[in-house]
């Protein structure tokens, strides 16, 4: 197994050597197209399976929706089409042959299509368009549909998890007979997705919405999450949109209303991808590899057995299973490594890189005085504990880990987030320091795309509870009212 | 509510109305692409994660391939480029542009792929070449891996759920050192397959083998499960195919084995699709609508009120929600329906058309009596039952109505499976009733093709516990050592 870079060398290239590494994910020979890897997708899986649940309780059902929109779907929404149609994969043609000269496979001229297909970026046209269907009254509201699928956005430069062509992804759309009960879906969805990244995925995260430079291709407020990554640069870890009545507008979806009249339906839409799983990785891991907060772990918990002789692997390897089947017994997944084959240093490195959140190892010398050595992947701390202690030790190791985890993010965000009040100082600290920037901002697009221009740093969001304040623009020094939320981002 | 078309009057009708008025699916504006609704979708969900915990059960583990495969990749074995890449989905760009004269959105020309990329119809080829990567030694053997993901193959007439442009399924793709790893691993699914499809779906179904002229391209063998429809066609439900060594050496995928030698890996894949929602659909359902096995009904339990007063409905919802809480205490869904909007004889006729395994009615004199009306899905029986013994009564139903649904399934595929011994005879039962035939049939592709050219009849299977027996050929005369399953298939 290579060293991994350290972070402070070279951040982006840990990054890149840590997803291969530790099993997560691989590029694949398609272009811009990943691999996810059984490990990866294992923290995958955990993800969408609680967020399911979360959407589940809110009320929300899944449905599938195709893969293809016609391409004047896309041109439906004025801003919609800018934002989406431009760089995505474009299918013309629907049979090969065989080339009746050289033999070689090649796409059948015949078998044009009519119209192209675009693969989905992203589903609102082709769901708006089926919306119509099921919409006639006010009964048939709301809706409140999600769904788990692939799309792909074309993309030059990409990075595992954080920017590929294909990613996985949930959207949910839903349909509403008022603006305010589409305002209060957006923002449920947001604080479902910052309860998930902070109870979950142990990342703290600033709630905010959107300045209209930023704003999701056709909504009219873009509701958004913001967490910090350890480098000071912010991630956009999921958006939840109020749309208002445009894609109504653009499908025709009106609605008899209570009173008989006839209205254009309000919508939502809302979304998280493959993209956590950077989020994830980059808020906790460090140089040894992985670090995993233990709700999202796929395994908890991982038992080491050292031995010289035979007779001290079985006798240790027993007293393994139990641990094991103890914790299994408590809903922790626990898994004894008896492998003959690897030396134990071999399996320290291997648990540390792939991020399982307690080891447990246990050798001859413990075996006579009933204990077992627990070492915390994410801090290193090692204890000797008796064995009969060892289980519920553990339990209680794994909420700690998770609750610091947290509070550990949450401080290094604190300790990275600074208020500025002038252009000199609000340069100096983001090629100093790094991290949030809260300014002053006059609130035009203009002076956003200037500061853009001159330091790449963007407005990640006005935070939903940003303070009244007066003040002036740092860069144009007009007056403001309060601060928005300044970083480089993902 | 339009009444639907009986299975006797036209049964294909019948299927394509209960599909759309059950909710399940609809078609799309993109031809050959289906919408799965929620209530289809629930249904899917709940058959994919039994299954999937199958897969893991059996050692499996989940992960994501690209939806795209290069043109080329597709050529490299040379059966499966024939059975798979002609009808396809075809990438040829990745940029759409505004004409410059007219304004409208475009395919930008420059934007031309190096090479065209197939929208994946099935994942060998992309899985394989990413093995290739994986696997250098025996001891990165076997690979057990399986991906829910959506395919597409170019279809002309299609059917919901049946035959789509687009579905949804699950493709596992393991890897092996030896054949004979391979083919138990490909029969081990294929009798998890089984298992799934008599004791979830309550279908009954035929394991066996496909002659060679019905072998999934590229394939030493697929093995298959074969269910009968109502109707009297058969349906394949599943398939697992020993591939041999022909992807790996497509893909040149080679492992040092214990012994120091060089060899070519072994490999199976295996597959269910939203398929089997038709299968499930057409296996039990009735005139009035959907029948479900109870083991996976997204609801299991209605309770409607039958009342004329405010307090009647008042005390009879109470009574209702304390029989759901209590059924839902025991893991079971139940829904109380105490919607005010809707009379009580449309709230029948709709949870019958859904398929909601038992119904529970209460009305003013069952409030008296302390009694409760309990009706059963599939048999129409209805039972005036004591209130305190409704629980236990609906979950002792509920275990008999999946038993039921399976026994009568299982007599029907008897009463609709006939030995014959005479080209005259085949013809006869293949017009009249239908269903399975057992015949004898001399092992050439030349005769099953002229079967088929005759009839539409196609070999289902050779069964896995096919007697030897000498016969001769119904069609040819030549001799045969036992009987094979014919059928008109969907």
């Amino acid at each position: 197994m290579a060293k991994l870079t350290s972070r402070e060398q070279d951040y982006s290239k840990w990054y890149n050597e840590l997803v291969v590494q530790a099993d997560l994910a691989q590029h694949s020979d398609v272009k811009g197209c990943m691999v996810i890897k059984p490990y990866g997708f294992a923290i995958w899986e955990r993800m969408r399976e609680v967020l399911d649940g979360m959407f589940k309780a809110t009320g929300h059902q899944n449905a599938y929706f195709p893969l293809f929109i016609p391409k004047s779907y896309m041109s439906r929404e004025a801003a919609h089409v800018e934002g989406f149609a431009k760089e995505c994969a474009v299918v013309t043609h629907y049979r090969l042959m065989n080339d009746p000269e050289t033999g070689e496979i090649i796409v059948d001229p015949e078998a044009k299509l009519e119209e192209e297909l675009i693969v989905r970026p992203t589903s609102e046209t082709i769901i708006w368009n089926t919306y119509k269907g099921w919409i006639q009254s006010y009964r048939d509201l709301p809706i409140l549909v999600n769904q788990w699928a692939n799309v792909v956005r074309w993309e030059m430069r990409t990075r595992l998890f954080l920017r590929t062509a294909e990613f996985l992804w949930q959207e949910g759309h839903t349909a509403h007979a008022t603006r305010n009960e589409a305002i209060e879906e957006a923002t449920q969805m947001l604080d479902v997705y910052a309860d998930f990244a902070e109870k979950w995925m142990a990342m703290p995260v600033v709630k905010g919405v959107k300045s209209e430079a930023e704003r999701f291709a056709g909504a009219e407020d873009t509701y958004c999450i913001e967490a910090l990554m350890q480098d000071g640069k912010a991630l956009q870890a999921g958006t939840s949109h109020f749309l208002g009545q445009n894609f109504a507008r653009a499908f025709d979806v009106q609605f008899q209303t209570k009173e008989g009249g006839l209205e254009y339906v309000w919508a939502t839409s809302w979304g998280v991808s493959t993209r956590l799983m950077g989020a994830l990785i980059m808020t906790h891991s460090d140089d040894k590899g992985l670090v995993l907060p233990p709700k999202l772990a796929p395994i908890h918990v991982v038992f080491v057995p050292i031995y010289k002789t035979d007779d001290q692997r079985a006798a240790v390897c027993e007293k393994g299973a139990e641990l094991c089947d103890a914790l299994i017994g408590q809903g922790y997944e626990a898994k004894l490594d008896d492998d003959d084959t690897k030396r134990s240093g071999w399996k320290f490195a291997e648990y540390e890189l792939k991020g399982v959140p307690v080891r447990v190892a246990m050798g001859p010398r413990d075996l006579e005085n009933g204990t077992v050595e627990i070492a915390r992947r994410d801090t290193g701390e090692k204890e000797l504990v008796p064995l009969e202690e060892a289980k519920d030790y553990i339990v209680k190791m794994l909420e700690l880990i998770q609750e610091e985890l947290y509070t550990k993010a949450l401080n290094h965000r604190v300790a990275h987030t600074t208020r500025v009040d002038t252009w000199e100082e609000f340069k100096e600290v983001l090629e100093g320091k790094g991290g949030f920037i809260e300014a002053h901002w006059d609130g035009t697009s203009e002076t956003e795309e200037k500061i853009k221009d001159a330091t790449k740093a963007t407005i990640r969001c006005i935070p939903l509870d940003q303070k009244e304040e007066e003040g002036r623009c740092i860069f144009s020094g007009n007056p403001s009212r309060g601060r928005v939320l300044f970083a480089k981002a993902y």
